[in-house]
């Protein structure tokens, strides 16, 4: 039996290719995508509810954005959208649960009309701070709940950013009881938007975009937003007086990523990583933010004429217990909210009497 | 000329694998690094100073570890070696710096002996808590300053844990006043080791591993640890009685991951953005992990016949003088000290302004 040099060289390159390319590619069978599929480039849309680079909330989607390329090599390539470029801000759920856009950046809370318990993934008033939510999320169980929430959306949402404990709003009086916030028509989103109803007001929600415009025309009487260093970039020092604290409405609102469920699984192993650890690292990173930028703003702000106040204690007590009352009608009427709530309650009373010793021990030794 | 069919197989071997290299490694000419350090493997050594596994503070460089190989499709293994597998707990820094460790993974106030500033880097008494330490490294100019004092050592550190603010230690006499620190030999590193010592006592610095047979055995009569969560796991309750807080010596100590600069400086950037993005992975979830563990312990503790107690008024009044004499000393003592140290309290006093009308206001207001 003769071979030709033709075939002998054919057999020797064939086996080479095969040598060198599991080589290359690796030849772990662990990898059920396999290496074309690694190789994929993606293309996404990621809308939002914020004005095109709106400090803090609007820049950390781009980050993410700039975060998943780097890490991805360019494999996946996500563009951002602001607020009314491709929806408006308050359709960005719709958009990705039904596919128009892959990814979007917002807040939970904006979709209580269609999700009651969507505000436990922002921020439920007297509830957990920033560094609580952090925990109740992501060693809590909350994550969990949160996907279970949005699976019948098509939806797979993830912790996008947290502003730390936001300011008590802007008022154009003062507010000495509770009789005050009669009449007022506030932009006040969520959980807390229906404590200031059953307070006496009138409660709105709205985008961050139309906020100022609505206070200057009087559409609205009060709005709070989030806290001075995204409240000076808004201007409303200018259409308003009083500067309340603290945020008892939202003392630790986490922002949402959300993802289409099929977009999600139509990625590889690794790019899901990616996606997760940049979703964290931008969590993390608008934090540390906030918590860096708000008192140079702050001082801005007195310096313009803001007057700053802190909620009377009356006050306090009265939101604290109208709080109460709503949270239970709340569990009584939904059966999600009431699966959340005892989740998050259970929670927030551990995690409350560990943090009297800690946290809130050290803030009253650390000065004199 | 004849060339022989092995020349010529040899030849057209060599042609095929430069051209299927090329393919399978990817064509990208943006990318600086080229196609073949893209498809480069990497095999690091992470050593640290905690046992193996240990809760919390052990997990995270193996968290590091799985979620590195993921993002990298198994580019960048990073295997972790507990203290004394490869290096004992307090040469991690040594190791690493040298290159027999690519990474290491510990507290960088251990490196006090070497480096008078290092402490600024885990935690300073009285100083920031967790939600601030973040806050000045990450926006305020703190990675920096801490790159510029590990460059010397051929080391690139980024932060890689914190586990909230501490428990102000295990004691088997009750404190009553300063005078009762005199005599005492406590397991306290870092600056609060110093100000320890200062207020009378004598400070150690030993690795975790060492610290309950020392407690037993009567080589120390004092320690602090962590929290809880970690205190627990390592069965102080059994050795001493009394559990102290607030832990004023280490309000929100930050955990340290530290490159090789040589190894850091052979990764792609897409490795790069991967070891700093799973580094503020880790970063967060220590953090929120001691959040969500920490009351459970502290009920088990207390069940087992641990005393909990509160620093009097007192001694926390001298120890805050103490801490400013030793920080001001120190400024005096060491220009890079005096550097950090500027940025470190320019930070603290603003987000101390800040957080009075917001973290802590909320404390106030939360419960009735």
């Amino acid at each position: 039996m003769t071979i030709s040099v033709r075939t002998f060289l054919s057999v020797v390159l064939s086996t080479a290719l095969i040598i060198i390319l599991s080589a290359c590619g690796g030849s772990d069978n662990s990898s059920t995508q396999g290496a074309a599929a690694e190789q994929q480039t993606f293309k996404w849309k990621l809308v939002t509810t914020w004005p095109k680079n709106f400090p803090g909330l609007g820049v950390a989607p781009e980050n993410f954005a700039t975060l998943v390329d780097r890490m991805s090599n360019g494999r996946l390539k996500v563009k951002v959208y602001a607020a009314g470029e491709i929806v408006p801000a308050l359709e960005v759920f719709s958009a990705v649960s039904s596919g128009t856009a892959e990814m979007g950046h917002g807040a939970a809370y904006y979709w209580k009309g269609k999700i009651p318990a969507a505000p436990f993934f922002t921020s439920v008033p007297f509830g957990l701070n920033a560094q609580e939510m952090n925990g109740w999320l992501h060693h809590g169980g909350g994550l969990e709940l949160w996907r279970e929430l949005y699976a019948p959306f098509n939806l797979v949402p993830m912790a996008g950013g947290n502003t730390g404990i936001q300011m008590g709003g802007w008022f154009n009086k003062e507010l000495n009881s509770i009789d005050d916030f009669k009449g007022l028509k506030m932009r006040i989103p969520g959980l807390g938007g229906e404590v200031f109803t059953r307070a006496g007001g009138t409660a709105v929600n709205m985008p961050g975009g139309e906020i100022f415009t609505s206070l200057q025309t009087g559409v609205i009487d009060a709005a709070e937003w989030v806290a001075p260093y995204n409240d000076l970039a808004f201007g409303f020092h200018n259409v308003a007086k009083y500067y309340y604290y603290p945020g008892w409405q939202e003392p630790g609102p986490t922002l949402e990523l959300i993802i289409n469920k099929s977009a999600y699984d139509s990625l590889p192993d690794d790019l899901v990583a990616i996606v997760e650890a940049a979703a964290r690292t931008i969590n993390q990173d608008m934090l540390d933010k906030y918590t860096s930028r708000n008192n140079a703003a702050l001082i801005e702000l007195e310096k313009s004429g803001v007057e700053l106040r802190r909620y009377p204690d009356e006050v306090i007590k009265r939101l604290r217990e109208t709080a109460q009352q709503v949270m239970a009608e709340n569990v009584a009427n939904d059966a999600m909210f009431k699966k959340i709530y005892t989740s998050y309650d259970a929670y927030r009373q551990q995690v409350i009497a560990y943090h009297k010793i800690s946290e809130e021990a050290y803030f009253d030794i650390r000065n004199d």
